[in-house]
């Protein structure tokens, strides 16, 4: 990862914004900026220079880690002696900060530290977020990372389709995925595993509960692994037994939906474009309203990141974006199906990363 | 759970602070107070109605878990419809909010949804926060329950000593404490597990890495299981092979550190007392700088909740809170030592709800 890379970027986009300086709070922000993966950390960044705030738990974790930042070791309140340390450089007559990831009363505390002369007119909220557009795109590196973090769910997901048979209860599929995802290198999951089998697959996101495996009806998996922070993210849905017509038909018909959105994803599309493809495909075959949910949205420090595939969006696709692609279909009492892959976008289309098969699989 | 005896109790605070409304958006809150356990909510309360925004996603679920609120189900921003929503109350002249849960663009959006006169003087931060103290106070069902998940970590634990043994990785050690917790009925563990061994045991938030467990050495075990909601605590430190004579001396200081404060817990005593009952009993030992952090912290439906028990904190202990007690001792490069209780506080003194033996046990 280069660090030194990212700050620069950083303070170009400070530049456009006619800003002096940052204080970044955000922790994957920060881990994203400089590397340091610790739990309190506040990172300053001006035109000239770049210094972390932590405290004496991180001393040996912060010289380890961080090479493109001073690091400043204190006793508490990293973000606090972050804005005094901005305040007092040279040409910093303003602080821009991310109003999505500071408190009221954060603000405040950052107020109270200040001079009074400063207190009112030194801090900005930013309109609009800086550090997040800059995680859009993805490095070669975190590509890499991140189709390792795709590949060992699709090896789970394999494992499972050994493991998985009626009778047994949700959790217990729930608990042998996580248990191999620890064994075979997973940090943890990235979310709380979705397995819902049944009816309950008609809910889009049915936590594991004590329900048993029906001898016939669909079961849909949901689930995610982090390696080295970054998040993978994969649905298949999978049946139990022999498929009716009716849910044969709906699975192809929402695996038709994301494949057309997946062959969509190319730079310079636009997300709603992306979206626009699985959702006609639904809607052509009267399935619009059961498709309540968006198309995908980013991955990769954290499972969420914009931008959001979804319907009417104006944002363009740009190689080194890894986005999901899942579209579902949920009939309410009765079962439901979603597919989902993790996509990184490049110039003339789209790489999938999540590699299972998508072909409906009959146990 | 009374819920409509907790917004009652949430009223008279609005009373003494003279505060005609609030709005609650942190979701720990919103459950305590209400009962919904869904992830996108904010709950309004006047002197006369409550009042609870989510989106439909929710409709069944609001509808079966709250029954002390009324339920509006809205397209999206749940919070901006429960300013507004309190704005057009009669007699609401200003809502109080927790700024340390909010955000500085959450309040620009709040603003933003308000008529042009109300946007400077209707909303109220609050100085310090209305519900938190209020979940101090473990009902008899909170505390049942929280027995309960305390129990199942003890069982997890008895499970483990006839798994660990020298040779297996951390990681395999949390990966099966996690699974059995699964298949024993946890929602989730209540943080990241530690499995810290031999010298890693001295990393008082050792996460458990790939390093094998030694042939000889301390073994620390520090983690939780969320059951119903509600997280539960609990460390160990087991010896692998025969400790050293310095190791079981390190280990009965801070065993008697620990007996020591559980017994100074009672109603009426502040948890600065609480804390140097422990702390006391390692200072005489010469072990003052090797116990680094708080004795202890209020816990609940979150991992850590107020009140700390720290040095000098003079909150008093009430009867009903729900603490852990957890000195440690660490000596980096060579070994650290931590035993962990969760204990009720009585009129009388305190009950342990982590029954699981504190006496050395070696394998």
């Amino acid at each position: 990862m280069n660090h030194l890379k990212r700050i620069g970027a950083l303070r170009k986009c400070l530049v456009e914004i006619d800003s002096p300086a940052v204080i970044i709070t955000h922790l994957p922000d920060v881990r994203y900026l400089c590397g340091f993966t610790g739990s309190s950390a506040a990172l300053a960044v001006t035109r000239h220079a770049a210094q972390l705030f932590t405290d004496g738990r991180y001393i040996a974790q912060a010289a380890e880690e961080v090479q493109a930042a001073k690091v400043e070791i204190i006793p508490s309140g990293p973000s606090v002696a972050a804005v005094q340390w901005l305040a007092a450089q040279p040409g910093v007559d303003s602080v821009s900060f991310d109003g999505t990831h500071t408190t009221v009363s954060e603000l405040s505390k950052w107020k109270a530290g200040l001079p009074a002369a400063l207190r009112r007119k030194l801090l900005k909220a930013l309109d609009a977020p800086l550090v997040e557009p800059l995680r859009w795109l993805k490095d070669p590196d975190e590509i890499e990372i991140m189709a390792e973090a795709a590949e060992l769910g699709c090896r789970l997901f394999d494992h499972l389709l050994g493991f998985i048979e009626p009778g047994q209860t949700e959790v217990a599929v729930a608990a042998e995925l996580e248990y191999q995802a620890r064994l075979k290198g997973a940090e943890s999951m990235s979310f709380e595993s979705i397995v819902a089998s049944g009816a309950r697959s008609a809910l889009p996101h049915g936590r594991a509960t004590v329900a048993k495996l029906p001898k016939r009806g669909f079961l849909t998996l949901d689930f995610g692994v982090i390696l080295k922070g970054y998040c993978s993210d994969m649905t298949r849905t999978l049946c139990l037994g022999k498929p009716t017509n009716r849910e044969l038909q709906v699975y192809e018909t929402v695996l038709a939906a994301q494949e057309s959105a997946v062959a969509a994803v190319a730079a310079g599309v636009s997300c709603g474009t992306v979206d626009e493809a699985a959702r006609s495909v639904l809607r052509s075959a009267g399935m619009a309203e059961a498709f309540s949910h968006s198309t995908g949205h980013g991955v990769g420090l954290e499972i969420h990141e914009s931008p959001r595939i979804g319907a009417g969006q104006s944002s363009l696709l740009v190689p080194g974006m890894v986005i999901t692609i899942e579209p579902g279909a949920y009939f309410a009492g009765e079962f439901g199906v979603r597919i989902e892959d993790m996509v990184v976008v490049t110039r003339t289309g789209g790489t999938v990363l999540t590699k299972s098969p998508k072909a409906l699989i009959q146990l």
